[in-house]
């Protein structure tokens, strides 16, 4: 009932709405939609009440709750069931227990600040509380387990484009899952898995991203949206342009497959044409980083001329 | 103490326990073992009590219980711990679930029947009670996402081979998991995995063998240990040569890589050198099977002579 009162508040844009006209929409007493009133205010709503006139939304309060988030969303799936929380040990988490339990793709779990974001390989991801987004969303593809890491460059690709529509910020992409400003890390993507071995059962992608965080509580080699602009970025509006600019290229891999989204992963990308060393456990490659291959593997060529695909791993500038 | 009495009465083989020397070796009242020894008695083993001589142990219960298989077991680490289970919806779930609060690696569970037995592809697995072996094992591999394959065609090597060292009977591997005497199936091997896209979380190996059960539990195309030698089978025996198998070629796979795996895999292979049809959503080829790519992925020569790889699907026979 919140969420329409907030959406019939939204809809009247600059006017009021009398009690009345909610009461008899909805058909719920007038007292009854006070007491939703009070309890919005509760929520961070700047909700005004004006004698003969009615209610007026001011101000929305700057959270990400799921009625901001889905109000005006353009998405057919994605985030068409939100799964909010204040704090949560780790986003990640919750969306994989959700999908554990068969949740529909598409749901989204996000949260205020996370008291272990995970980043890769068992990495933390610093998440301080109202400051950025953190949110993690179930996809069930139909993809073999090779082709899951298509995906982690798909996200890496609709988040870039939607920080630079939001916020004119033009990020870039390391591979495989990191996106920086001038070499400091602005977001990063993780993306977990369930699998048979011949059939991915659910895929969770989560996506952090420092918004309006001041450096002061990120790691030495992190930047926000805010450090870079000099303003305060809507972190609402910033998940609304995820979400869609996601759905949209996931769209695109399953109806026309993996070449769209390597072209524009290269475009976005700063990691191709460097000379660069990738280090993993498995053996380090020195070289320059010359392309993707059709799995999303990185192609480096070294010093002998030998080209090597690396699937894993961290990139370090040479 | 159930599990130490039952060590004692073992070791003690053709001869008597006196009471008395249970209580002095493990420092328990000679009326606390009358009481174990009844429980003992209540889970199906059968000891004699002689005044005077004391306790034998005649005939254990043909049951999977964890005393049982780890007596005498020569692994390190592959069933070190067991959950037993009566009966369990599938032990590929409760696998997942220990998986994902942490279970160390080689957790075995084992349970006596399934409700809900897992096949590939999200079909089911007859599992009727005390007649079969239903067991899932937890592994935790340094293995790339892209990698995992591996490990289902080393467990159906080692069960494989298992199944010939305890019955005498030479079953053979339809790629990529199934386990068949002359056409009909004996054991399936199912491979589920946790991950995320640059490191494999957990896997577990789920193997399931029709061992004493009568045709008529089971499914058309379906054949038993039991069909096969006209004889019992002990499950025990079974499963403690499995555990020592898999054992022994998971860590060849990690020391020599994957190579031994896949030449074994072939001389137990009913599928290559085959003119086959492999039937798959993504598409289905059909042609001669020639050979396993360095994936496990099936290589088949289609008529117009082009090489193709399958990393998943059901194999008919042309």
């Amino acid at each position: 009932m919140k969420e329409k009162i907030i959406y019939f508040l939204k809809e009247a844009r600059e006017g009021y709405v009398s009690g009345e006209e909610i009461s008899r929409r909805y058909a719920v007493s007038r007292a009854a939609i006070w007491k939703y009133i009070q309890e919005l205010r509760g929520d961070g709503f700047d909700i005004i009440a004006v004698p003969h006139l009615g209610y007026k939304l001011v101000a929305s309060p700057d959270k990400l709750l799921p009625t901001e988030i889905q109000y005006g969303l353009k998405t057919q799936y994605l985030g068409k069931k939100i799964i909010y929380e204040n704090m949560v040990n780790s986003t990640m988490d919750v969306a994989f227990r959700l999908g554990m339990e068969g949740a529909v793709q598409g749901t989204l779990v996000c949260a205020e600040g996370q008291t272990n974001g995970k980043g890769r390989l068992g990495r933390t991801w610093s998440s301080p509380k109202w400051k950025g987004v953190y949110m993690s969303i179930v996809l069930r593809p139909s993809l073999a387990l090779t082709q899951v890491t298509q995906l982690t460059l798909l996200a890496a690709v609709a988040v870039c484009e939607a920080i630079q529509r939001v916020s004119g910020v033009a990020a870039r992409i390391k591979w495989p899952n990191d996106i920086l400003v001038m070499n400091r890390k602005l977001a990063g993507i993780l993306t977990e898995l369930s699998a048979e071995t011949d059939q991915v059962r659910f895929v969770v992608i989560g996506i952090g991203i420092n918004v309006n965080t001041p450096l002061r509580l990120l790691p030495l080699t992190a930047t926000s949206l805010k450090e870079e602009t000099q303003r305060k970025i809507s972190r609402v509006e910033l998940v609304q342009e995820i979400l869609c600019l996601l759905e949209q290229w996931y769209e695109r891999l399953q109806k026309e497959g993996f070449d769209g989204v390597v072209q524009r992963w290269k475009e976005l990308s700063s990691t191709l044409g460097r000379r660069i060393r990738v280090v993993d456990p498995s053996g380090d490659v020195e070289g320059e980083a010359i392309d993707l291959d059709g799995m999303g593997g990185l192609l480096i060529r070294n010093d002998t001329g030998l080209v090597i695909s690396k699937t894993a791993g961290d990139v370090i500038d040479e």
